[in-house]
């Protein structure tokens, strides 16, 4: 009986690993470098988003935006006026706690891709799922903020073992949290040794400047290795 | 295609009920009155735990502990000198993102349900699937800390719609983030009207008091309705 539900789940990630790389095509053949976005709900993924849009020198970059319900996330990039298109994962039943490759190239009619240079994909919120289902991404991002603890790495390991680049954020809130970033980074380590980690605040602007630096020049280090 | 998956998610959430309503049974006949703790990864979830098992007056209490990965959690519990079973979801590939019915049912035969009045079965830190998946609980409980956001309700509309108490935590960070708690509770009115809703703090201790009480009077409040 297990054995039965641990092939049915290796099947249904084989196939969505497959439209993944259709994805992945499309992008590559549209010169679009594409970023997936993962973190806990509340971890600071759109604020942070706001942040890095404001301003990406030359890189003209779109977003695509994946809820459960909803169109906040997205309202509140609109304004920034960069192409954002809406995923919505709640059809039907309780929703989906993550975006899969095959709801991503349902959208792909919807996102400009001749005219952007990179398309970030704002994930749903959560350390689970997300991690387990690749999209057609050239770079996976993560958000934790501090306000959620220095266990997380050990909590969710494969969450920060699946991603290029860890973003500790909300650290105005340091002097005011139990939080002991030493111990973090040390657990971050054992789970995902050398990874690249980027502190931040939405709230102060610290580390913003580092974050847009790494988002704007994604498409010339894809670009470099395709 | 689409309506193929629907029925599937249906059918596995039907068997799911089948499996929680036999749960159930075997709680109500051992007298056990069972809340399901759910809360997004870093809520405060093992930390408000940890202060209301400290003193529930003569109410015996156990828990039983969801979790991807690890035993951090349930280590922290034991040394409160409460019955703690460990479930870990991540058997094989990367990990349920909630506990289902069959999960608990089969953690049943290690929970000494003979010698506890409440058994809190804390659930993996996510805010889609652990509302679709009963349990067999006789209460679901959900942590929202304001670290999150007030926008949270309208996102994660179901899990906020499940629950019978919604706890506002984290707020003695209430003058160092960006949270409107009017805004919040507005929110809430609109997905969940009149849900019962306790504001703590696991750093000061505020609201501890009231959220003991209401654990302490869940078997008489249960023992009341059966």
């Amino acid at each position: 009986m297990h054995r039965v539900k641990v092939r049915v789940v290796e099947d249904a990630l084989d196939a969505n690993n497959t439209i993944a790389r259709a994805n992945r095509d499309d992008f590559d053949r549209a010169g679009v470098a594409v970023a997936n976005l993962m973190g806990a709900p509340g971890a600071g993924k759109t604020a942070l988003l706001e942040y890095v849009l404001s301003d990406l020198g030359g890189v003209r970059a779109g977003v695509l935006e994946g809820d459960v319900q909803g169109t906040l996330d997205a309202d509140r990039l609109a304004s920034l006026h960069v192409p954002v298109t809406q995923l919505q994962t709640g059809d039907g039943f309780g929703g989906e706690c993550h975006l899969d490759a095959n709801m991503v190239r349902s959208a792909l009619p919807s996102i400009p891709l001749s005219d952007i240079d990179l398309l970030i994909i704002e994930n749903v919120g959560n350390l689970v799922c997300p991690a387990e289902f690749r999209v057609g991404e050239d770079a996976r991002v993560m958000v934790a903020s501090i306000t959620e603890g220095e266990d997380k790495p050990l909590k969710y390991p494969l969450m920060f073992r699946a991603c290029e680049l860890v973003i500790v954020n909300k650290i105005d809130l340091l002097g005011h949290v139990d939080f002991d970033m030493d111990r973090f980074l040390h657990h971050l380590d054992a789970v995902h040794p050398g990874v690249s980690v980027l502190l931040t605040s939405a709230r102060t602007g610290e580390g913003i400047g580092e974050l847009r630096a790494w988002f704007a020049g994604l498409p010339q280090r894809v670009g470099a290795a395709v």
